[in-house]
C-alpha cells in the first residue's frame, strides 16, 4: 500500500491554533489512516509542537517562509511566494502531495490553488462545498457553493451540480443523489432570475439527477443529497446553521430546570448534550472541499482544533481514494466542444 | 376607548385550519385585546365556527364569497373581487378596519394588499418582515426583506431598512435601533454586486442607524435589531429557521439516554421542551409584516392555529397603536423631491 499512500500537505501555519494543534491533529491522521503527511510551514515551530508527540514515522517537515494573515488581502499571495499555502499548493503541482488541508485565511487557500493548480477543463469557476448532517441519522447534504462566488450564473450553478453529484455517489456513497436547487417555492416558476433560469439548465441536463427545487426547510430534511445555490445565499446559510447549534446548547441550558431537579437533569443529559453537539456542529465535519480546481483542497475552519484537523485528512484521504478530481476532470473533458455524451462519465 | 379601538379585518377562510382555528383565534383576541374584529368570509361557515364559543361582543361578520387557493396563481385576485382577501383589503380601502389578518395564500395578500391599498409614498417595493428570536432572552430581530422581492436594487434594500427601523423603534420599543445589512463577511468590501452598492447607501443614509454587515452566525446573536436583504435570502434563511427549530426537538429526543435514565431524564425535561420549542419556533410569533403598502397587514402561517391568530392580532393592534403607516408615510413625503431633511421624521 505504500506507494498509493494519500500524501497530504498539511499547511501547518494556518489557522487560529497553528502550529500546535494543526501539528498534533496531523499527527493523529499520520498514525491512524494511511496517509503521508508533509507538514508544511515554520521547521522551528513545527519541530517544537512535535516535540509533545511521539515522532510519527509517516511525516516529513516541508519548509515555508511565513504564511498570509487573516486580516491580509489575496494580493499577499504573490507577494509571498514562499507561504505555507503557497508551498503546500505547489507540492501538488510537482505531484510530490494529492491534497491540500488548510485552516488559514480561506481566501487565500481558494486564491493559491487557482492561481498554482489552475481550474479543471469544462469548469469556469471553483466552489467550495460544505457537507452538512440531516435529520435522518447517517445522512448528509452537500451544499455548494458556500462562498466562492457570490454572483453566479446559471451554468455555473449547473457546474455546482456536477461536481456535487460526482462527490455524493464516489465519496459519499450514495447510489442515486438527488440534486436541489436551493430556492424559495416548489414550483418551477418561484425564485430570482439566477434560480428560474438554472432550473432550465439543471432539468434539460440528464447527466443531472435534478429531483427539484429545494427551500430553506428542505436543506436539513435528507430529501436531498446535494443542494446547489450561489455563494452568497450558501455563505449564509453555512454561518447560520454554524452558530444556531450554539445557540441551541445555549438556550437548552439555560432552560434546563433549576434546583434539585436541574442538577439531576442535567447530569444525565450531559453525555447527550456531547453527542447532540456533534450532530449539529458543523466542525465535527473537518472542513469544505474546493471543488474545480486541479488538486483536491480542503479548506478548515480557522477556529480548528486537532480533531477537526485529523478529520479534514480523513476527508482529503477519501477524495485522493475515489478519484473525485479526475471523474471531474473526464466529465470536463467529454463536455468539451468535440464530445457529446458526457452522461457515460458520470454514470459509468 | 371604544372609539380608538382598533379594527382588525380577519380573513376566516385563509389557511389550513380555517374557518374554526382562525375563528378561535379571533374570538380570543376579540375578548382578550381591545380590538374590535371582522371576521370576514363565509357567514354560514364561520357562524357554524362561532357555535363552538360563547359570542364575543366586539365581532362582527362580514361576507364574502369564497378565497383564492394556496394552488392558484395571484390572477385569480381580479377573478374573484369578493374574495375573502380583496373583501378584508377593502375594508381597509374604505376606512372600516385598520389592519388585515390573513393566514391564507401568502403571495395573494401581498397582490390584494398592493392593488387594493397601493404603496405609500415614497416605498418601491412592499416588503415583508419577520421577527425572530436571539440568543439574548427577551430580544428580538427583524428581517426584511423575507419574500416578497426575489430580485432587489439597492434602494430596495435602503427602504427596506427605514421601515425597519421605524418598526424597531415605535412598536418593538428599541431606542436606538441597529440596523445591520446581510453578507457574507464584515468588511465593506465583502459581498455580491448588491450587498456591496447597499453598503455605500445604507452608510451615506444619515437617517439609517446602520452599524454594518450581518453574517449569517450574527442574524440571531442579537447584536442586530434590523437586518436587511434581498427577499430570496431572507425566505432561505426564515424556513431554514423555521425548520431547525423542529429538527432540533426531534434530534434532543432521539439523543435522550435510554432506559429508566432515559425516562426520568424524559419527565424532568418535559415542561422545559415546550418552553425550549416556544422560544425557537417562528410560529409562536404570529406572523409576518408587509410593510410598504397602505395600511397594515399581517402575513400569518399556513399552518396557523389560534394561538398563532391571537398572536396575529396583537401584532396589529400593536402596529396601528403605534402609528407604524403614518411614521413610515411621513418618511415617504419628506424624501419627495421638494423636501430635504428626512432625519427629522424618523428622530421626531
Amino acid at each position: 500500500m505504500a506507494a498509493n499512500r494519500a500524501r497530504i500537505a498539511v499547511d501547518a501555519m494556518g489557522g487560529d491554533h497553528a502550529p500546535d494543534e494543526i501539528v498534533a491533529g496531523a499527527i493523529r491522521a499520520s498514525e491512524e489512516l494511511d496517509v503521508k503527511i508533509l507538514l508544511v510551514g515554520d521547521r522551528q515551530q513545527i519541530e517544537a509542537s512535535l516535540q509533545h508527540h511521539t515522532q510519527a514515522p509517516n511525516l516529513e517537515i516541508v519548509d515555508a517562509d511565513g504564511a498570509i494573515a487573516m486580516h491580509e488581502g489575496i494580493t499577499e499571495l504573490r507577494r509571498k511566494p514562499k507561504a505555507s499555502i503557497n508551498v503546500a499548493m505547489d507540492l501538488v503541482k510537482q505531484n510530490r502531495a494529492d491534497a491540500v488541508v488548510s485552516a488559514g485565511h480561506s481566501g487565500a487557500a481558494m486564491g493559491a490553488a487557482t492561481l498554482r493548480l489552475g481550474r479543471l477543463k469544462g469548469i469556469d469557476r471553483p466552489a467550495i462545498g460544505a457537507v452538512f448532517p440531516t435529520l435522518l441519522a447517517g445522512k448528509s447534504v452537500i451544499i455548494l457553493d458556500v462562498g466562492a462566488n457570490v454572483d453566479c450564473r446559471p451554468k455555473y450553478l449547473e457546474q455546482f451540480a456536477l461536481m456535487g453529484t460526482i462527490y455524493s455517489k464516489y465519496v459519499m456513497g450514495v447510489d442515486a443523489p438527488k440534486v436541489g436547487l436551493l430556492n424559495i417555492g416548489e414550483e418551477s416558476n418561484k425564485g430570482n432570475d439566477l434560480a428560474l433560469q438554472t432550473y432550465q439548465l439543471l432539468e434539460a441536463n440528464k447527466t443531472i439527477p435534478f429531483i427539484g427545487n429545494a427551500e430553506g426547510r428542505d436543506v436539513l430534511s435528507g430529501r436531498f443529497d446535494v443542494i446547489v445555490c450561489d455563494g452568497f445565499a450558501g455563505n449564509v446559510l453555512l454561518k447560520f446553521a454554524e452558530a444556531v447549534g450554539e445557540i441551541l446548547l445555549q438556550i437548552i441550558r439555560e432552560e434546563l430546570p433549576q434546583g434539585w431537579r436541574g442538577l439531576l437533569g442535567t447530569a444525565i443529559l450531559k453525555p447527550n448534550l456531547k453527542k447532540l453537539k456533534q450532530r449539529v456542529d458543523h466542525a465535527e465535519h473537518g472542513g469544505a472541499l474546493l471543488f474545480g480546481v486541479a488538486g483536491v483542497c480542503i479548506i478548515s475552519h480557522g477556529s480548528s482544533q486537532a480533531p477537526s484537523i485529523f478529520n479534514a485528512v480523513r476527508l482529503a484521504k477519501e477524495a485522493i481514494d475515489n478519484q473525485v478530481l479526475d471523474r471531474i476532470q473526464a466529465y470536463g473533458e467529454a463536455i468539451q466542444p468535440d464530445n457529446v455524451n458526457p452522461s457515460v462519465m458520470i454514470n459509468e
